[in-house]
């Protein structure tokens, strides 16, 4: 049997807490399961490699990395130390772009067990996926400044957009959708404010789906579409979005479930050309590190998914099915209203595999 | 006694079923208070008139709007006949752009008699204000295609931001919460992944906030403030953002407090040098248009804000009380859980001045 190469980063902050439960339950997972998974521990990537050596990343990452079947990474950023978009370009961003991890996949579902926030809602009521384009768009560190620092100062600030990035993450969105029950999408726009990105984003959407006629479509501007989210949860199924759009939609889309601990997220190169990344949404939350309180569902759920797409559907359906007897039967982390510390969970959640 | 010149516009769709309950509540209040209202009934700055003409206005719009005092705005777009960013662009947009209406402010509140989609929030709980910069930003036309309708092209949209414009919003955000009891202000941001524009903003909500020490500043980024909006609605009072975050965020806000349809806004010139403008948050609505079922609250409540703006703080101050009252006591629209007409509701509320 296939030995899998795993890098797993913790990255800072409430990573370091989390990702040893999401280690604790691949390892249970692998063991009734049979699958070998092999780990390399990776202490950069962290904003504590970066006070050590001046860089978020050693120069031979790549080369690191490339290997990996996949890498499983924890939260990075810590603000007190190095600027977030200095933390965030020089190790998440990077892997996203430079492994070409186009697909950015956020499941968003409410399970029994966890008091919703919406009020009325029961499980099955919010259970759909976010897919976000997660190389191009408006994350770019393109544009500048003119008259810097004087009154007259003007910022430019460009989205770069590109027929094949929108295609294939349109393509995606399409073919997911037409797998489900429900073969619905929405697609994320604003094109009646943002006038050139975004009216020529909904035309790539009609093209590609011509190809889709089974799928229903139903294009929402990103305002109202926020506000759907929370009043009409019901109606979505595959949503799929630009890369800011896609980021706004997968924090909301999570908090309506109750917490975005809960929350994974799969960064997918389909073709497999490089390793994919698998982490919680939740950040590196300085606010909650150090007390052992951070939820390990989401970074436990990414293992899932990390599996799942290794091709062990089995083994994600078992950490599905012990993550939802754990928050149905506890014990639960501050965030779900309960007591129960990081490490009290994640063993919960092992045990029950 | 001044007469003020409004101009009134109905636009589009509900904008057309909404706007008559505006002006009849502003008719009762102005009888009430002895204020001088000469309205001017405009039929442009529609999809219609784009139908007729070719064009969504005269070409001397600017010479017939010039001398108002305020324009009163319901609704503009109907995408059957004209593509959103063509009808939004030659009306809506322009306005706010050359008649440098620069603030847009956009109050949310949860009203008593109100069902809330937060499970467990009371009146009270969810009371604060977005101020949108409303002229500069995401929202523009520049940038453009190359290798257009190739398989290699790529779409560059540009985001412009000045010192001037992000200063004066912030200033404005800074002062009203000075005023208020909480004197609490978060600045909407996302300097994480748009690495040139937001953590340029960032740096100058820290300049501006220089001067209002006593305010206190919370910087969150875009995705996980609308999580908050959410999860923990009560921690705000001001919020400045962006022109396409503010969008946002003054879309998600009131439907956490049950429905857009009770949301109003400002288009503000601070300064009047131009007239401001004041529309409900909702758009034209074409799937409820034609019904009579469209609440008009919106349009009421911008009303109330249009005669505060222009002074009249008791003639705002009785609108909201009648707007109260008719939310507790019905008649209700359906998106309220009513099954009252546009015009039984509207009627109700100028009966309550
Ligand atoms: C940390 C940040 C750059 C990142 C993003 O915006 O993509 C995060 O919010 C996420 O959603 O993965
Ligand atoms: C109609 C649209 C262009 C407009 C905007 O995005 O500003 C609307 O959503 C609003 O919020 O006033």
């Amino acid at each position: 049997t296939k030995t899998y190469k795993i890098a797993a980063i913790p990255g800072d902050g409430i990573g370091k807490e989390v990702l040893p439960e999401g280690l604790r339950v691949l390892e249970a997972v692998s063991r009734r399961f049979g699958i070998q998974l092999e780990f390399t521990h990776i202490d950069w990537a962290s904003c504590d490699y970066y006070q050590k050596t001046g860089q978020m990343m050693p120069d031979d990452w790549r080369a690191q990395l490339q290997p990996m079947d996949a890498i499983y990474f924890g939260a990075v950023g810590w603000p007190a130390s190095v600027p977030d978009h200095v933390s965030l370009w020089g190790s998440l961003l990077k892997f996203r772009r430079e492994f070409d991890q186009y697909i950015n996949l956020r499941p968003v579902r409410l399970f029994e067990g966890v008091p919703c926030p919406l009020a009325g809602r029961q499980p099955g009521d919010i259970d759909y996926l976010v897919v976000r384009e997660n190389t191009e768009g408006e994350y770019t560190n393109l544009g500048g400044v003119m008259y810097g620092g004087t009154d007259r100062e003007i910022v430019i600030q460009e989205s770069v957009y590109s027929r094949f990035g929108a295609d294939r993450v349109l393509k995606y969105a399409f073919e997911l959708a037409q797998q489900r029950d429900r073969r619905h999408l929405t697609v994320a726009t604003k094109s009646n404010g943002i006038a050139i990105a975004m009216p020529w984003w909904d035309s790539r959407a009609d093209a590609v789906g011509q190809a889709y006629p089974s799928v229903t479509v139903d294009k929402q501007h990103i305002d109202i579409l926020t506000a759907r989210f929370v009043l009409q949860p019901g109606r979505f199924d595959v949503v799929v979005a630009s890369n800011l759009f896609g980021d706004i939609l997968s924090d909301l889309g999570p908090a309506t479930t109750g917490t975005i601990g809960l929350a994974p997220s799969a960064n997918l190169n389909p073709e497999r050309s490089f390793p994919s990344l698998f982490e919680p949404v939740h950040g590196s939350a300085p606010d909650i590190y150090g007390r052992n309180i951070a939820n390990p569902v989401a970074m436990i759920w990414s293992g899932a998914m990390m599996l799942q797409f290794l091709g062990h559907e089995d083994a994600h359906d078992a950490i599905l099915q012990a993550i939802e007897r754990t928050l149905i039967e506890g014990p639960r982390t501050p965030d779900l209203g309960g007591t129960a510390s990081t490490t009290d969970m994640g063993r919960a959640i092992a045990e029950r595999i």
